[in-house]
């Protein structure tokens, strides 16, 4: 991402770095193996960075009590990662050939439930009301899971439930973050509800721009190939987009439909889908909400960590990978 | 199981169930419905029996405190069969066709993820001793599925590996049901370790118990097809005795070694077995450690409660499903 929203929290993140690894650490190697291949190949550690900055933006002082809760998401957003690998048959992952391809399904699935176990170990020990948004936001991810695939392959998938997906998916892990990191943090209840709003926004924005990506990114930087949703048949915005409006809907949607496609089809989709108005319609749709995600700090006092925040909201929709 | 060692606590496990349908109620019926597949097939609910019972023989008495915890336990056991299931490819589960078979591998996945969520949500908000005996309890289990698997199909398992396989996979987490129990309760430290002991030998000799009907149970009272061990080179410890030692050592081995069986095999195999001095072996080690878990109650003072889990002890070994 273009600008440098870590800077003002570097310190904290690389806390969150180590909790993590202390975490995974295992007798069991392979255990630690497999988590490591998956955490360690450099996400953009979203999740932990907004729950920090929420945390500073509203006052709190004392980091020891959010690294702990960071580094929570962030291994039970791997923990989804790699399950999801497994479900999608996802190939590769941030550059890395996924972790059920390299080391089994059986142990990428146990992988999984580690990392699980491992985020709600370092999550548990909090007041019910936390404890209660990170379960709720795990729960959301099972089920837009669910709600997802009653739409593969379905090129009239309303635009709702597109949105109703991602935000079960991606967005309320976000919001989640954010208002665990105001409320630990000390905030007002008001400011705890301004922050997952911006977390929930800023969710929507980033997916519907990692959805664009998988259409006009480069490979090379994405760490994975193109036209991965196209090929699975997963109703994203720019395709749904493409697929009710311009002259090239009906073919598109053809290919969209069918159960298996060749490499030939999928380039010829990706040629149709990037001269289309549906890209710039969705990119429009992610800067609406990461505008939304800035105009909700308004409650929150000037720093460098809203600054930093408004910054995030902004990458988060420029960024080429 | 014989014995009823359920009557005193007849009320306190309706009120598990209760939480359990609770827990597991779902915007996306489907995980509600997956979910109950499994967890409303009638399980012994031995891990939610323990923590109540431990609860109880301390002289814990607020119920409250305990039934979401022991819930929890059920909640995450019921996750990891799920999950067992599509790694190991179990066809049947209590007298039911397994989640992945009926529901598809991803469905059930996605259930089993869900289901870790809600047990972790309810017993989350403790102290952070509780979570760590939850937690602890939960990374022993995956790292047992990964030692288990460096064993599969090699006849000269040791029976220290097997021990230490199923304390990972049955016992540690009935030891940390008792020990949550009668941490909750109120109990010393010294009854909280005497029952976390008590689980522990308890758990081994239920999983032997379990390993032993896998060869000599009814399939109609087992609710699944017998010699699954076998046909999957688990090698537990009827099958390790009857490999290291009588006249028919060498061909078990041979046909336990192979990657594929045959229905023929099988049956083979289980008649060889069946006539073997292991099996009584197999059961000797049972009994001992039901008789040390009966030991470990000494610390705790009489009760209905102390009566039951003294009941239990002597019930897994005898059971015959």
């Amino acid at each position: 991402m273009p600008a440098r929203w870590e800077s003002p929290i570097n310190e904290e993140l690389r806390m969150v770095e180590e909790e993590i690894r202390r975490s995974v650490f295992s007798q069991q190697r392979l255990l630690t193996e497999i988590s490591m291949h998956v955490i360690g190949s450099g996400g953009k550690r979203i999740r932990p960075g907004v729950a920090i900055l929420a945390f500073k933006a509203v006052g709190g002082t004392d980091t020891s009590k959010i690294v702990g809760m960071a580094a929570a998401f962030e291994l039970i957003h791997s923990a989804t990662l790699i399950h999801d690998d497994i479900n999608d048959g996802g190939k590769m992952r941030r550059g890395r050939v996924s972790a059920f391809r390299k080391f089994g399904v059986q142990r990428a699935l146990v992988a999984g439930d580690f990392l699980f176990v491992k985020g709600f170990q370092l999550g548990g020990p909090q007041d019910r009301r936390v404890v209660n948004y990170l379960a709720d936001a795990c729960t959301n991810v099972a089920e837009s899971e669910i709600l997802q695939e009653y739409h593969v392959r379905d090129p009239r998938t309303p635009i709702d439930s597109y949105l109703k997906i991602i935000e079960g998916k991606t967005a309320k892990p976000i919001e989640a973050g954010a208002k665990v990191g105001a409320f630990i943090g000390g905030g007002t209840s008001k400011q705890v509800e301004a922050l997952g709003r911006y977390g929930l926004n800023l969710g929507l924005a980033f997916q519907i721009t990692d959805d664009i990506l998988d259409i006009v990114g480069s490979e090379a930087t994405l760490g994975k190939p193109k036209g991965m949703d196209f090929f699975d048949g997963t109703p994203t915005l720019p395709l749904i987009l493409a697929m009710n409006d311009g002259v090239d809907r009906k073919r598109i949607s053809t290919l969209f439909r069918k159960k298996k496609k060749t490499p030939g089809e999928i380039r010829e989709a990706l040629r149709l889908l990037s001269r289309l108005d549906a890209l710039e319609s969705a990119r429009e749709y992610a800067r609406e909400f990461s505008d939304k995600a800035i105009q909700r700090l308004g409650p929150i006092p000037p720093s460098t960590y809203r600054d930093s925040l408004q910054t995030l909201a902004r990458a988060v929709v420029e960024r080429d990978s």
